[in-house]
């Protein structure tokens, strides 16, 4: 996040209320901190300023500044590229999937597939969701349209020594097959009663 | 791959036209190699033997047990887990895009979604799809139908706050507004000239 961003009160309004010891955490988080803390407080005042922070960052990402960052990134493919095959290695974007802090770890989503994926990288996926917020990579889009990449209509086709599979062969036939039997069982049982 | 698999003739027929130095690198995988060999060919055969044992792999995955012992491993989540949110940790099946060696790594097999992917382990992309076959999944599936699970029509719904974003905003609405103000632009400077 801007430095300048967490320095400017007026973006900070209201997150007072979401977190304890709200100005030595942002003290610390700005580096103004001059208080003496004890070891046993410290971890505490920490996992505190990194609520804190995400908090922040949930509101920056949002701004004309947070966005363009974003898209940035994205284009450094430091969010990683879609796992799915034929995505051919489409850069994704963050996203959470609830608002709510606590929730769900951050996941990214594939602009190509429209989809969303577990985040490859396992330094991305400690994260929370909702520092990212679930409408970062839709924004990011809208404003960057150029993002939005050619639609790839190609899809997998099963296929078993070259021959394709039919879907009701590959789902259906063999449960279709074991309810025949049970049943045929059944009338049996009925029969000989 | 089973040893005894390997040691019984009949299924390696037409093997030895694969690969130079056939009959040492089909030792060398049993353990049989009795010959001196200097340092310089080791490296040699030993890649040699790699493809070999590869291409024996492809034919016993495809087998009886094969495909048990695959299914064993599908259950084990040996091959990962798809990397789709939607998917919930579906454990997956190696499967080759190709049946030609050299061509592609392997690749991953979701039966929930029903598409492939990149392997989320290092140690798997490095293998040959070839050596997977690209029947595999199918066929295990078509075997041991308990293992095909229950679809799951959720799908990612993009929101912005909220609110759903609507699929022609999402895609066309800023690439029109380009295009419009492209041709206002043309048409004041032809009228102009």
């Amino acid at each position: 996040v801007d430095e300048e961003y967490i320095l400017d009160r007026f973006n900070l309004a209201g997150l007072n209320t979401e977190v304890p010891h709200y100005q030595m955490a942002l003290d610390l988080i700005t580096d103004c901190l001059e208080e003496e803390i004890e070891q046993n407080q410290w971890d505490e005042l920490n996992n505190i300023a990194k609520h804190l922070y995400g908090l922040i960052h949930a509101r920056f990402v949002l701004t004309n500044k947070g966005t363009a960052m974003m898209a940035d990134k994205m284009r450094r493919k430091e969010f990683g590229t879609c796992p799915r095959v034929f995505c051919e290695d489409q850069p994704v974007l963050p996203v959470g999937l609830t608002d709510l802090v606590g929730q769900k770890g951050v996941k990214v989503y594939c602009p190509r597939c429209e989809d969303v994926y577990h985040p490859p990288s396992k330094k991305l996926s400690t994260v929370d969701g909702a520092f990212f917020t679930s409408s970062l990579p839709h924004l990011v889009l809208q404003m960057y349209p150029n993002l939005v990449p050619k639609k790839n209509p190609d899809r997998y086709i099963p296929k078993i020594f070259g021959f394709r599979v039919h879907s009701i062969a590959n789902e259906h036939r063999w449960q279709d097959q074991i309810k025949e039997d049970l049943l045929k069982k059944k009338n049996l049982m009925m029969a000989e009663e």
